[in-house]
């Protein structure tokens, strides 16, 4: 590893000028203005493969390009599949950027850009790490897989499509991923379990028109009180879910997990200042990081009902909607909260009114144990790295994409993330640290040899 | 009454042709273009109290003018006030009418145009009575006054600025008041009680902005979800609404009010199949016509929180709001339900969430005793002019400008209403049946013999 260090270290500027490169090119996915720049990012990527001497693709589908690489054989050696995606964020509000969002500039050792850190600067790492090997050793010690996509932001269709059709192409020991953050700053992290979401959107229905309140107030039932009702009942004060069977399937914390968590002297209270609340509530008994990353939760996303203008309006609505999601954790299947949520509103739904039930996306949360061998390998690459052992972390998050790739692929997951939790990402002024930039492709260096060492 | 029975019959064309030249002046109070014809129509009114002799004056007011009117003095007679209003509704959406709206036209015995039953054609009645007996008996047998209105539908500003430095002017034995319905075709009805109001808005504040709902959710107070637990603790399953000592003031229904409503032979069936639900829900023990008449309700009239375009969002809410308004009966006092509400929430309301309550307008509900006199003498009248005796019905809406009146000059209430249930107030094709308009002047004329014969 003495040369591949050394490389990495005389080509620092390079990278960042590479990594500046690709900042400047505006890939907005969910502006079809974009359209060119997409493509310009999806050709930047495919050339700096080919550099690499992989063998690349660049795959239309029915929406942006994906490209898929993958490096020189290496028989009996694990395979790694990296995933990334090269599309952006739109960069509103622009007047609000301190300099501007496509013109990557460096302050207090930072870059900033939009993509900086999510995820064109992270994913990048993982390309110079394998260009490090290939320009110092020839080839890399793993089978090593890239497919970086083009429509993260926009919800992944193409990939998804890609990944249900070519799945023995993809095929693989481990998935890397790096999209998302260190536990804090100098304390680099592996996310070993992301939640799950199950998602929906509750049409309540009354009278066939809006009624006067007072002509009708008590007599006809009113949908937007029996919206809140409902929703009001699906969990009770200890911030338990009412719905039935809910919790049947959850695996519970390990010990081991929750003595983890509760060594990452995780700051609640600074928590609560950065949102600017004085307290919080959740599910009795489990402490704020347990409900974030490993309980399940109940959140309302969206009500609506009647008058909202100004003033006041005495009206009985005929209509009440709301949009809510349940986060999930293993083993629970978003099927079976469908059921059950039906379940519950067939019993509940008052007389004089229908209920309809969208079901917008479920998708199951994971977990890769932490006794994963690929898990312990990525642990070692860190700690080379970052001259520090990282810290096992779980999101509550959802990344539909990333659990359809654990299931199709049957492969764990390794989530590693370079980012800070303030880089601003899906905000103005998104920034990546340069040195964890650095840190992060020799991590990635040293994983490959790392995961080499690893039977197949 | 000999005389004035003639006159009525053979002026029926003359006071159709004077409805008709009132309703052509689109004396739109919600629409400023229109000020011009709201001095019309004022002028209009002024004019024909001058015609009988009235002492008239046109009263500026900060919004639109007031028409003050009295008869001759008739000493140690009762003193009746009519209040109604000249202002209309606007005719939006035009293209339903079926003629158009300022061009009044007889249908099938019915006249249609907007303001046709609300107020014009209601309040000319006994504008019309009172020049029956002028014109046949040289004076009225009653002190007669006369208070319109132009801004009825906006608010009644102007009204309430004069009703507050004006009470001795206006002060009187009864104010009546045709601006209701009957019961049903061919059944008129005296409404003796109304509701009152408390109107609210809440809002609930969480965290300083949206968050996302994977991160944060379970950890961090959701207003959305406080806003449904809260609204959905204020009524049990029961229909009863949970304030502390919401029912403390609550005068309950009297055995012959409970009969009485149950004689109207009241059809349920017909009220749900016309709001097109299958079934209603309400407080426990009271019957449907009981709840929206006499009992206190709890409606929510908006919600507004988080996502509400299309498709899904994961979003945990910054903010939450609901509008919500109590309906009240007597003796319940809406400051006292302002102070309940804000015990509730202060008990209630989550830890991580603020509330601001704003309250909106508060006003009590109002019952005339049936023993009153003047409710005697005014269902004698209507027998007379209607062959028909009326029935005693309450109202589920709030006219807070009644409710005032009723307090401010201490006088009984009669609403006497010559409407009907399908008249289309504030819709396209609002009309009012012309032999009800006859009856109803026939009856007001029998109203001021009748109110001449009771001691003051």
């Amino acid at each position: 590893m003495t040369d591949i260090s050394e490389y990495l270290k005389s080509h620092e500027a390079a990278f960042e000028d590479d990594l500046c490169e690709l900042l400047r090119i505006p890939s907005v996915s969910t502006d079809s203005n974009h359209k060119a720049d997409i493509r310009r990012a999806a050709e930047w990527m495919a050339d700096h493969f080919r550099r690499l001497n992989f063998e690349t693709e660049l795959i239309e589908t029915s929406g942006n390009p994906l490209i898929f690489a993958s490096g020189a054989a290496v028989p009996d050696a694990p395979t790694a599949l990296v995933y990334g995606h090269y599309d952006v964020q739109p960069p509103d509000p622009l007047d609000e950027w301190i300099t501007p969002p496509f013109e990557p500039t460096v302050r207090d050792g930072n870059i900033y850009a939009r993509g900086a850190t999510d995820d064109k600067g992270q994913m990048l790492t993982h390309v110079k790490s394998a260009q490090a090997w290939v320009e110092t050793a020839g080839q890399l010690p793993v089978n090593l897989k890239f497919l970086i996509e083009g429509e993260e932001e926009v919800g992944s269709e193409g990939l998804e499509e890609y990944l249900a059709a070519n799945a023995s192409q993809l095929a693989c020991d481990c998935v890397v991923i790096s999209d998302t953050s260190q536990f804090a700053p100098g304390q680099p992290a592996i996310t070993y379990g992301l939640r799950g979401i199950a998602y929906y959107e509750l049409f309540l229905t009354g009278p066939k028109q809006d009624l006067h309140s007072g002509s009708f107030g008590g007599a006809i039932t009113n949908p937007a009180n029996a919206l809140a009702t409902l929703l009001g009942a699906m969990i009770d004060d200890n911030g338990k879910i009412q719905l039935p069977g809910f919790y049947e399937e959850v695996v519970p914390l390990t010990t081991r997990e929750r003595e983890g968590f509760q060594s990452l002297s995780f700051n609640d209270q600074k928590l609560l200042d950065m949102v600017e609340v004085d307290a919080a509530t959740g599910e009795s008994g489990f402490s704020l990081l347990e409900r974030r990353w490993a309980r399940p939760s109940l959140d309302v996303n969206g009500l609506t009902s009647g008058y909202q203008g100004e003033g006041a309006k005495t009206v009985l609505p005929a209509k009440a909607a709301a949009k809510f999601s349940f986060r999930l954790v293993p083993e629970q299947n978003p099927d079976a909260v469908t059921a059950s949520l039906q379940a519950f509103l067939d019993e509940r739904c008052p007389p004089g009114i229908t209920y309809e039930l969208k079901d917008y996306h479920g998708s199951p949360g994971f977990i890769v144990p932490l006794e994963s061998p690929y898990i312990k390998a990525a642990a070692r690459a860190i700690e080379s790295g970052f001259d520090r052992p990282p810290v096992f972390i779980r999101e509550g998050g959802s990344i539909p994409i990333v659990t359809q790739m654990a299931e199709k692929l049957g492969a764990d997951i390794l989530l590693l993330g370079w980012g800070q939790n303030d880089d601003n990402t899906h905000s103005p002024n998104e920034k990546f640290n340069l040195n964890d930039f650095h840190r992060a492709i020799k991590t990635s260096a040293h994983l490959w040899s790392e995961l080499a060492k690893l039977e197949t």
